[in-house]
C-alpha cells in the first residue's frame, strides 16, 4: 500500500486530503471522498457519511495512523470500492509531505558519510559514540515539504546542500520496547532530503547543542509512504540527481543501525508515538559536501529510491536579508 | 493573568482543562466549566454551551493561544463571571505542564553557566558561536511534566541533574520578524527545569548532533504561565532548592540574549508558531554540575522565580534496565 497527502481546494478554503497512490496507473484515490461515496452507497445520510469519512481520514496522516490497524483496513476497503469520482490524476495533484509527524529525528547510520565528513573533511576521527548508540538530532516538523515543493534559500546562508536519506514512519505508540516489539512498530518508508545550510551547521555544532538553523528551514519528504509489508528495506539502491546528472549513489544495505534498533532506542525512557518520522542520516557520498559540490538557486534535486519513487524539489532564490542578531561581548570579569 | 493546565476526571475518561490561577486566594477557575455556566446563564442550550465552551477552551493551551486576543478576552470574561461551581482548590488539583507546545527549544543565554561548564568544567574556551547568535537544541515536547509530577530516572543514566531556567511561551504565528514585531509575540513566562542525564549528554555532544537521550526523558514546566503584561522579566530572582536547601541563586538580568531577540531569531527562515515554548538555558550556578553536586532518587527539587511561583518535582527511583544497543565495529577497509 502506498499512501500520501495532497492539498485540494474546497469552497472557501484549502483542505488537506490523504490519498492512496497507484503510480503505475497514474492515479491517486482521495480517501475521504472514497469513504464518503462508499458510505452513501450503503445508505448513510450525507451528514453521517461526511462525519465518518472525516473522522477515519482526517488531513493528518499521523492522526490517521494513530487509529492502528483500523486505518489500513479502512484504506483497503476504499481501494476495493475505488469510486470513479474520488480518483485524481497523479501528475496534477499538489503534494504535501506524506507525514505530519509530532516529532522528527534524524540519525547517523551510514559510516561512510561520517568517514567523509570527519576523517576526510575535517581531519578528525569518527566520534566513538557513533559505534555505541544510534545518535540523532531533532528536526523541525513544521517545515517539511512534499514532492515538487520549492526549498526556500534562507537569507543567512551561502552554502545549501542536499542529503540523500530514507525516512521511516512509526506506526504505534509505546515505551521501553524490546527489539522484537519494535519490529512491529514500523509503519512505512519514504524518501527524505535533509536540506542543510553547511556554513551555519558548522558554526552551530561548535556550540555543543547540535544543528538548528543549519537544518530547520526545510526537509523534503515523499513523494509518498510505502508500507513495510510491501517492501524489504534492507538493500535498496539510493540515487541523487541534480539537474538530471547523477551526483550520489548508495544502498540502504550499509546502514549500521537497523530501523527496529532505532525505534527501540527512541522508546527508551521517553516513548515513541504513532506518526513520528525518523531519517537514516545521509548515505555515503549522499551529499554535495562529500563530493566538493554545491547547490545553486534554481537547481532541481531528485532523490530516487528503489521501490519507493522519486522525490523532486527545486531550490529557490536566496531570500532578502532581514533582522540578524548583533554580536555580543563577554561580560565576565 | 495566570493560566495553567490540570487533569480532571470525567464520567469515563480523564480530561485536560485550562484554568485561570489565583495563588493568593488559593483557587483555580476551570475555564471550560466557567464558560459553559456563563453561556447557560445567558440562555444558551446545553448543547450550544458545551460546544462553544470546548471550542474556546480546549484541553490544549497552545490551541487556545492560537485564537489570539480572543483567548485573553474570553478568559477575562470568565474571570469576571467567576461562577462558584467552576472554582477548585489550588492545592488539590493535578497539574500538567501549562503549555503543550508543538515545538520546544532550549537556548544558551547565561554566560556564567557556559563559563562554569566549558572553562572550569572541561578546560575549554566558551564556544565563539555563543557570542554571535542565540544557539539552542530542540527538546522533546511529548515529555513535559507539570508541577508536582515525578521525574522518571531512566535506566541508562547514573547522573541526573536539574537546570534552573525561565520558559517563554510564544503568542502568535509569524515569520522573518523584525525585533519590534517580535516583542508583541511573547505570550507569557513560566519556570522550566531542564532535567539532564549528564553522563549521556557528555557522550552525545561528542557526536556533533547535540543532546537527545541526555535531555528528552523529562522537562519540568510550570506551575503556571504568567502573561507578560503582568510581569517585567528583566530582573527576576531565580532560586533552586533541593530537599529544602538552597543550591542555586541567580537573576534573569544576566541573560545575554533577550526574549524578543530569541523570537526574531527563531522566526528567521522557518517561522514561529503560537504556543511554542523556549527555555533561556541555565542561569549561572543553576545546576548541580556547576556545584559538584548530584541528585539522588526521592530528592525534591523546587525552582522558585520571583513573580511566578514555585515549580516542585520529585525524583523517581531508577528504572529497570531494558534493551540497550550493542556496540558496533567499523566496517571500513
Amino acid at each position: 500500500m502506498k499512501v500520501g497527502r495532497i492539498q485540494r481546494t474546497s469552497l472557501d478554503q484549502d483542505c488537506v486530503r490523504l490519498v492512496a497512490v497507484f503510480p503505475e496507473q497514474g492515479v491517486v484515490l482521495d480517501l475521504a471522498s472514497a469513504e464518503y461515496a462508499r458510505l452513501r452507497q450503503e445508505g448513510a445520510t450525507t451528514d453521517a457519511a461526511s462525519r465518518i469519512a472525516s473522522a477515519v481520514f482526517p488531513g493528518s496522516m499521523s492522526a490517521a495512523i494513530g487509529a492502528g490497524s483500523f486505518f489500513a483496513e479502512a484504506t483497503k476497503r476504499c481501494i476495493a470500492s475505488m469510486p470513479e469520482k474520488a480518483l485524481l490524476d497523479l501528475h496534477s495533484v499538489s503534494w504535501l509531505s506524506p507525514i505530519d509527524p509530532p516529532m522528527m529525528r534524524d540519525f547517523l547510520t551510514f559510516e561512510e558519510h561520517l568517514h567523509n565528513a570527519f576523517v576526510k573533511g575535517r581531519g578528525l576521527p569518527i566520534p566513538e559514540v557513533f559505534y555505541k548508540r544510534p545518535i540523532y538530532y531533532k528536526g523541525n516538523s513544521e517545515t517539511l515539504i512534499g514532492h515538487e515543493q520549492e526549498v526556500i534559500w534562507p537569507s543567512y546562508t551561502d552554502h545549501l546542500d542536499y542529503e540523500l536519506e530514507l525516512g521511516f514512519v512509526i506506526g504505534k505508540t509505546g515505551r521501553d520496547l524490546t527489539l522484537e516489539q519494535a519490529t512491529s512498530y514500523l509503519f512505512g518508508v519514504t524518501i527524505l532530503n535533509d536540506f542543510s545550510a553547511r556554513d551555519i551547521q558548522r558554526q552551530e555544532i561548535s556550540g555543543a547543542l547540535g544543528p538548528a538553523k543549519g537544518k530547520d528551514f526545510a526537509t523534503g519528504v515523499g513523494p509518498w509512504i510505502v508500507t513495510v509489508d510491501e517492501l524489504d528495506v534492507s538493500g535498496l539502491t539510493m540515487i541523487a540527481r541534480v539537474n538530471g546528472d547523477e551526483w550520489s549513489r548508495g544502498s540502504s544495505a550499509a546502514m549500521m543501525w537497523r530501523p527496529q534498533e532505532i525505534i527501540a532506542y527512541i522508546s527508551m525512557g521517553e516513548g515513541v508515538h504513532a506518526g513520528e518520522l525518523f531519517g537514516t542520516g545521509t548515505v555515503g557520498f549522499g551529499c554535495g559536501m562529500e563530493l566538493g559540490r554545491r547547490l545553486k538557486p534554481d537547481d532541481v534535486v531528485e532523490l530516487e529510491v528503489e521501490g519507493i519513487g522519486v522525490l523532486r524539489n527545486s531550490i529557490g532564490k536566496k531570500q532578502k536579508p532581514g533582522w540578524m542578531p548583533s554580536p555580543r561581548s563577554s561580560r565576565l570579569e
